[in-house]
């Protein structure tokens, strides 16, 4: 990652709230990443988004304390789950617990500061999008496969939201099976996430296997289990991109989380296999993520300088 | 279909050019329809470009004899193939022998108008979207199933075009066969469109089908073969609406073309098969065209009459 991917702006405060952790960083005026924190996230149950809201106002103080010079002008706050990006509504996460959570205007009371609210898969796409491995184009796909699989679009230069339903690839039908966690059955999450090749290395070898990095290791070790269930992931991939390719047509489709540090081993197979499925179709670059696991963060960052620009101009 | 569904504007001529027929109507300032003709469309190799814009012309110069009183301030021109609207090319179509047409630029020379030129399906879709079945949206797709399959996708408000590769959910692959006449295999258009429907119940029963309806009511009749066709169809179709689903989360599917006037016949096993497919994801209502047959035309009407708006203003 460049030092200053941001590049010049508003000073702004980042979120970026996971299932675990809830990462934080305030952004200078020339773009410069200051404080990087990693928080557990207080889970609460319903009350999770005020509890969430009240660590980062709490953080926010921290870093006027810690680095006075830096007064951020607007603060970005990513979620995961189903999210309403325009309305600032965290519509549905089920590992954190909340419902039509108005983070938003809850965030503007806690932090006093304007606030930019969104999904966390979209905000590393727009990272992406507008900094990284997707820069320059119209109409973009970027997929972060780690324990999920989930996509954000960007049609015409602009974001794809949808209600925050757009997007969610990895639930969408690869194959006849196997069951996948929202209950559906055949999903490209639960076949080519790298917590997918996990779990089926595991089951299917009786041994369990330390992630995705460990299966492919095995993969080019000789282990023909580990091999299939690599090969069945990017066989599910290739198709779960070929979808993307008829109905949206991409310049790019960029791969980001930790699936997409496999290289050549991950993209050399899937490059073979769209071989094999497109025949007149616009054929995108597949390329690597390029900003880095901060990425969730810079995209926040970036929506949060937006709003600063809107209310110049507005 | 109302008597004016385009509603007042500027007077405008339209043609929808087929691989057979060409199409073409003079649009009054009050909307109504005049002129509605077909003309067999003059396939002439890498010519046809050309002898098309002469007929269009020729037509043009007719309808100012028989209706002198409406002068059309610009013509709207819609054509199969890989079409790029915004730049007016006609990029590739097998059947018709042109690759990268000026078909715009073309037209204006021919015509002596001002030209909107777009894809065919895109422009029947349009009609549905501002007028017909998912008139009041942001997202939409429109599926015109007949001898193929080809989606016109709406994104925030537009058309999505991807430089014309946009919306070929006809070439995604839902099985792992039958071969596609693209070259691919398993594609939605070789399963679910009307004519593959005739042409599988021909090959299985070896008895000749006169069309998908031919097909159904043998289905209804008792006919496992053609219920077993029909069936494979129905499913895939579901397939390729759930793929659309997750990627782009419409609001409305409609469903167009020869094979959506089977009602019932189509609708409820359709959305039975998406009660299997879809759990957390935004359902789209499934409905029907409403624009009818000349869907195309009154797409391209409301291109041209676009043109002229923007030529006011601007």
């Amino acid at each position: 990652m460049p030092p200053h991917p941001l590049g010049p702006g508003a000073a702004v405060v980042a979120f970026d709230v996971g299932g675990t952790d809830t990462k934080s960083a305030l952004f200078a005026g020339d773009g410069t990443m200051l404080g990087l924190t990693r928080t557990p996230t207080p889970l609460a149950g319903a009350e999770t988004p005020s509890a969430v809201l009240a660590l980062a106002a709490e953080i926010t103080a921290r870093y006027a304390r810690e680095f006075p010079a830096v007064a951020p002008r607007a603060a970005g706050i990513i979620v995961p789950g189903l999210v309403d990006d325009e309305n600032g509504i965290g519509v549905f996460a089920a590992n954190l617990g909340w419902r039509d959570a108005p983070f938003r205007d809850l965030g503007v009371e806690l932090l006093g500061l304007p606030v930019a609210f969104g999904h966390d898969v979209r905000g590393a796409g727009e990272a992406e999008f507008r900094l990284g491995a997707a820069r320059g184009t119209q109409d973009a796909a970027v997929l972060v496969i780690g324990t999920g699989l989930a996509g954000a679009f960007f049609v015409d230069g602009r974001p794809h939201i949808a209600g925050g339903y757009a997007g969610e690839i990895g639930h969408s039908i690869v194959a006849d099976g196997p069951d996948c966690s929202c209950g559906g059955r055949g999903h490209l999450e639960a076949i080519a996430s790298a917590g997918a090749i996990a779990r089926r290395y595991a089951e299917r070898s009786g041994t369990p296997a330390e992630g995705a990095r460990a299966v492919l290791q095995r993969a080019q070790a000789g282990d023909p289990l580990a091999q299939a269930v690599w090969d069945e992931a990017v066989h599910a991939l290739a198709l779960g991109i070929a979808q993307v390719i008829t109905i949206i047509a991409p310049e790019v489709v960029v791969l980001g989380g930790g699936l997409a540090q496999a290289g050549p081993a991950l993209f050399e197979p899937l490059e073979a296999a769209l071989d094999g499925m497109l025949t007149f179709h616009r054929r995108p670059r597949i390329v690597a993520a390029q900003i880095g696991e901060n990425a969730g963060l810079i995209g926040a960052a970036l929506r949060a300088r937006d709003l600063v620009q809107t209310e110049h101009t507005a």
